[in-house]
C-alpha cells in the first residue's frame, strides 16, 4: 500500500498579454495562468498526478488556495483506496459540506476540485501505464456509470439511460480505437481569431490555419459590428467556401443584441456563434437559438455543471456543447456531461487553448469517441498554439488533427523547469 | 480627501456545529464562520468599512484569500471617489476580467465582491450617519437604477422599466419609513426547526416561537420522511391552524423525488417547500412548482446571481424570492433582484441566520418596503438566534418583527473582541 506523501499547489502565471493572444471581446489582455497541483505518494515509482484550474491572471491565487485546501485532506490517505473507487473519490469532495457551501458545485471551489480530480485520475492512468483516454474508454459500462453522479440528472437521464447509450457503443470500441490511433481526432483552430490581431495577422494566420489540414476556424466578435463584418469577409474570402468558420462572442450581448448582431454576419456561413450572452442564461440561449433559425449556437466553456448542462439540453438551447477539462469536477462530471449530450443528441465539441486545456480535454473527446456517443461526426476539438512546450506531454496536431496520446496520464502535468521558471507564488 | 489605508481580511469560525444549530438535510454539523473584512480610511473619524462572506466552515479561507485579492486594489485609493458612484464602483469589480473567469458572476469570487460591495457601503453609511435602508431608501429612482447592472437582464426588465417602478413606489416613501420605524418590518423564525434537534427540542422551541410573536416558523426536511411526517404534524399540533409552517429541503432532492415527498407533507398546510433541489435547477423548480399547485415554491439562498433570478422568474418556477445579503455581488446586485421581483409581482423572503444574515439583509427588505415593490404583504425576514452577540449593532426583533436599525451603518461590523476570540487565521 502507498499513502499521499504531498500535495503541492503552485501558482503559475505566464505573461501573454505582451502579445494579445487569447484576447476577446470580454478580456482584453489576459495572462494565461495555472493554479497547478502535484500530488506525491510514498510508492517510489516516481509517478505524481497532476491537476490544475486554467485562469487568466489575477485571482490565480484564490484558485491554487482553493485546491490546496481540498488536496490537503488528502495526504496520508491510501492512493489505492482513493484510486480504486473514483466514483467515491468524486462523490465525497462534491459532497463535502461547507465546501458545497461556497458554490454549490460552481465557480473557484468547483473548479479546484476538478483540479484534484484531474490529478487522481493522471496517477491512475500513470500507475495502470495507459493514456487517460485508453484507461477510461476499457471501463465496463457499469464502471463508467458507476463514476457519474445522477443526482439532479435523473429527470434527464437515468442511470439506467445511461448504461443503454453505453452498451449501444460498446461492440465497436476497438475499432473505434483502431481509427483514433491511426488518424488522430479532427481539430479546429482558433489561432488566427483574436480580437487583438491586426487584419494583417488575422489572414496570415487563416491561411496557414488552411495549409495546416484545419477544416474549420474560429473568430473572435462582438467589439465592433463594422470591425467584425470586415474581419469575417477577409477571412471568409482568404479560406474560401470549403472552411468552416465560427465565431465567438465570449458572452459580450443581452439576448435581443445578439440575435440583431449575428443576423448581420450570417451571410458570411457561420459554423456556430459561441457564447453569445452570460453561460447563465439558459433561456437567453433557446431564444437566441430560436430567433438565428440556422446558426448553430455554442456553449459551455464557462457553464458551470452538469446540472446547467442538462438544462441547456432540455431547452434545446445549443447545437454544440463545449465541454471544458477544467471548469467542472472533472473527468467524472465531464463523463456525466458526454452522457447527457448523447441522450439528446447533441455534438461535443470542448472548449480548449489556455494552458493545458488542449492536452486534458483531447482524452475527453477520445472517450467520448470510442465508449459514449461513438461518433465524431461533425465533432471538432479545439486548437490553441499556445504554451504546450511547457507540457511533460503536449498535444500533438497533425494535418488538423490530434494525434491520439500515447503516453501513460491525463496529459496534465507541467515540466518542472516551467513551473519553476513562471511560479508567481505557491501557497 | 481620504484614502482607504488598509484593507484586513480576518478568518473567524465559530464552533456551532457541537449544538447541532443549523444542522438540515445536506449540511449536518456546520461551524458558522465569516470570511471578514474591514476597510480603514486615513479620515481619521475612526468609521470602518465591514463586509464578509458567509460560510460553514471548511473553506472560510479560501473566500478570505478572495477578499484580499480584491479588496489588495483599493489600498491608497480615494474614499469619496469610490463611495460617489457605487454603480460604477461595482461595475469595477465585477467586469475586472481575471476575476469574471473565475466565476463569472458565481461562488467564492463573486460572493468576495459582495464583501467589498458591502463594507464600501457600510463605510458610506456611516460617512452620511445613517442605516444604510434609510441612505438607499432616499436616493431618487435614477440614482437606484445607476446602481444596477442590467447587462443580461434588459429582455425581462429594462432600466426604463426599473425607472417605473421606483417612481411608482415614490410617493409612499415618507409614510412608510414612519410605519417601519414605528413597527418594524415582519418575521419568521427557523430556530425551532433544525434537523438535528430532537422532537422535544423543536416543540418547545416552536412553543416560544409563538409566544415571542411570531406567526410563520420553518422546519427543515428531506433526511427521512417518516421523521417529516411526525415532526411536521407534532408542530401543527402545537402551534395550531393560525401559524405558518413553511419547510426547508435545502436541496436534496431530485424533481421528482421532490414532487413526492412534498406531496405526502402537503396535508400539513405549507406557507412554502424551500430549495427542494438543486439551487442551479431552473427548470426543475417550474416542474415542480407546476406538479405541487398549491404549495408555494421558495429558494434564492444559493442562487449565484441576478442571471439565475431573472430566469427563475421568466420560467414562473418561484413564489417567493429568498435574496441573501452574502451571496452575490453586494446590495447593487441585491437592488437588480428586487426590482427583477416587483416587475414579476413575486414576494421577497430573505433568507438570513448564519453570521450576521439578519444583521445585513433586513435593510434590503426595507429598502424594497420604502423604495421598491413598496409592499410587505405575506413577506417575512427570515430569523434565527444565532451569534447576534458579536455584531456592534445586532438585530433587535420583538413580537415577531425586526425593528428598523436607527445606527448608522449597514450592520455588517463585528465586535473587536469577537473577531479576536473566534480569529482561525488571517491572509
Amino acid at each position: 500500500m502507498s499513502r499521499i506523501s504531498a500535495a503541492e499547489t503552485v501558482d503559475v502565471r505566464f505573461p501573454t498579454s505582451q502579445q494579445l493572444d487569447g484576447s476577446d471581446a470580454m478580456n482584453p489582455d489576459p495572462d494565461y495562468s495555472a493554479a497547478y497541483l502535484t500530488l506525491v505518494s510514498d510508492a517510489g515509482d516516481g509517478l505524481v498526478g497532476a491537476g490544475f484550474v486554467f485562469t487568466i491572471g489575477t485571482g490565480n491565487n484564490i484558485a491554487a488556495e482553493a485546491i490546496q485546501t481540498v488536496a490537503d485532506a488528502l495526504v496520508g490517505e491510501s492512493v489505492e483506496d482513493l484510486l480504486a473507487d473514483m466514483g467515491a473519490t468524486y462523490r465525497r469532495f462534491v459532497y463535502d459540506s461547507p465546501l458545497r457551501w461556497l458554490g454549490p458545485e460552481k465557480g473557484v471551489v468547483h473548479m479546484a476540485i476538478g483540479a484534484v480530480v484531474n490529478a487522481l485520475w493522471d496517477l491512475k492512468a500513470k500507475r495502470a501505464g495507459q493514456p487517460l483516454w485508453q484507461l477510461v474508454s476499457s471501463l465496463s459500462p457499469e464502471e463508467l456509470v458507476g463514476l457519474v453522479d445522477f443526482r439532479y440528472l435523473t429527470d434527464a437521464l437515468t442511470p439506467e439511460e445511461a448504461l443503454e447509450i453505453l452498451r449501444r457503443a460498446e461492440p465497436g470500441r476497438a475499432e473505434r480505437t483502431a481509427q483514433l490511433l491511426e488518424r488522430g481526432y479532427p481539430a479546429y483552430t482558433t489561432t488566427p481569431g483574436w480580437l487583438g490581431y491586426s487584419d494583417e495577422k488575422m489572414v496570415r494566420l487563416a491561411h496557414e490555419a488552411v495549409a495546416d489540414g484545419f477544416d474549420q476556424i474560429k473568430l473572435k466578435v462582438g467589439h465592433d459590428l463594422d470591425d467584425d463584418i470586415r474581419r469575417l469577409a477577409l477571412a471568409r474570402r482568404e479560406v474560401g467556401p470549403d472552411i468552416k468558420i465560427a465565431i465567438d462572442a465570449n458572452q459580450c450581448w443581452d439576448v435581443d443584441a445578439a440575435i440583431a448582431w449575428v443576423r448581420e454576419l450570417q451571410p458570411y456561413d457561420l459554423a456556430w456563434i459561441e457564447e453569445p450572452t452570460s453561460p447563465d442564461d439558459l433561456l437567453g440561449h433557446a431564444t437566441i437559438r430560436k430567433a438565428l433559425a440556422g446558426v448553430p449556437v455554442a456553449t459551455g466553456e464557462h457553464t458551470a455543471n452538469r446540472v446547467m448542462f442538462k438544462q441547456l439540453l432540455q431547452l434545446e438551447a445549443i447545437d454544440v456543447m463545449q465541454i471544458d477539462a477544467a471548469r467542472v469536477a472533472g473527468v467524472n462530471e465531464n463523463i456525466a456531461n458526454l452522457l447527457l449530450a448523447a441522450k439528446f443528441g447533441v455534438r461535443v465539441c470542448p472548449h480548449a487553448g489556455g494552458v493545458g486545456l488542449c492536452e486534458a480535454v483531447q482524452h475527453l473527446s477520445m472517450i467520448d469517441f470510442v465508449a459514449v456517443s461513438g461518433s465524431w461526426d461533425n465533432r471538432y476539438l479545439e486548437f490553441v498554439d499556445h504554451l504546450h512546450e511547457h507540457f511533460v506531454d503536449p498535444v500533438r496536431v497533425v494535418d488538423g488533427r490530434y494525434l491520439a496520446p500515447r503516453e501513460a496520464g491525463a496529459g496534465t502535468e507541467m515540466l518542472a523547469a516551467s513551473v519553476s521558471e513562471y511560479r508567481h507564488s505557491a501557497v
